[in-house]
């Protein structure tokens, strides 16, 4: 299917930031970073990106698309994993260079890759002698 | 103060997804993306970058400092708006190139710079025909 979406460029500062058209920023890569949160538990899933084209398809098909930087392709979150994300609200910041995406994931309702919930499962610890920062894991929330 | 924190590069895939050690990612322009979501609402407020010297300012001082891709500048958020950022939390990714990071924002609480509690205030409405995107505010949440 040939989309008709245009994402015409803001024509001033002012309309990029109060006006009601979405005027995509993408960067001089031609992406634009997304943020995904977990319609029900409110976390943050994931950090990645769109090109056009993701941004198109997710705003066509309610499924979250990204572009991987590492692989240089398009990607339908969840085509191998099941865990793909329904879109249920797309939030544009401020200046237009961030998509948030409030989703509903399917499958086992996870996000990363490495078999956790979500991409954020550690945190900064401490600041060692030698100047290095420690990470520790997140415990993992426990659903009450 | 010279800081002497040290970012090493993880030596493998494995130990930047599986290690606690910090060892972040920066980008070709030297930058790290940096999510900050509210500790007490949940809603993320922003999406800026952070580079080394702003990374390493942000975990020694506990309060958010970004870079300014738009004034190249090193930024302490709230300097001077007064909505100072203490961090309570500071999340890595599985690939260390996002930093989530959970705040207490002091001031009047708020982040946009239009005035805004946070920079996502508005949320797609509809395709239209003509193939453009529209948007429209999202209601201010009432605090109850």
């Amino acid at each position: 299917m040939m989309s008709n979406l245009t994402f015409a460029p803001a024509p001033n500062a002012h309309e990029r930031e109060e006006g009601l058209v979405l005027a995509p920023k993408f960067d001089h890569d031609g992406l634009i970073t997304a943020v995904a949160v977990d319609a029900t538990s409110r976390d943050v899933l994931m950090v990645a990106h769109m090109n056009r084209e993701a941004l198109t398809k997710t705003l066509e098909t309610q499924q979250a698309w990204y572009w991987s930087r590492s692989r240089r392709a398009l990607w339908l979150k969840g085509e191998t994993s099941g865990q793909i994300q329904s879109v249920k609200d797309i939030r544009i910041d401020c200046d237009q260079d961030c998509i948030l995406l409030i989703v509903e994931v399917a499958g086992d309702g996870g996000c990363c890759h490495t078999g956790r919930q979500n991409c954020f499962y550690r945190r900064v610890d401490q600041i060692t002698t030698d100047g290095s920062v420690t990470l520790s894991f997140v415990v993992p929330k426990t659903h009450t």
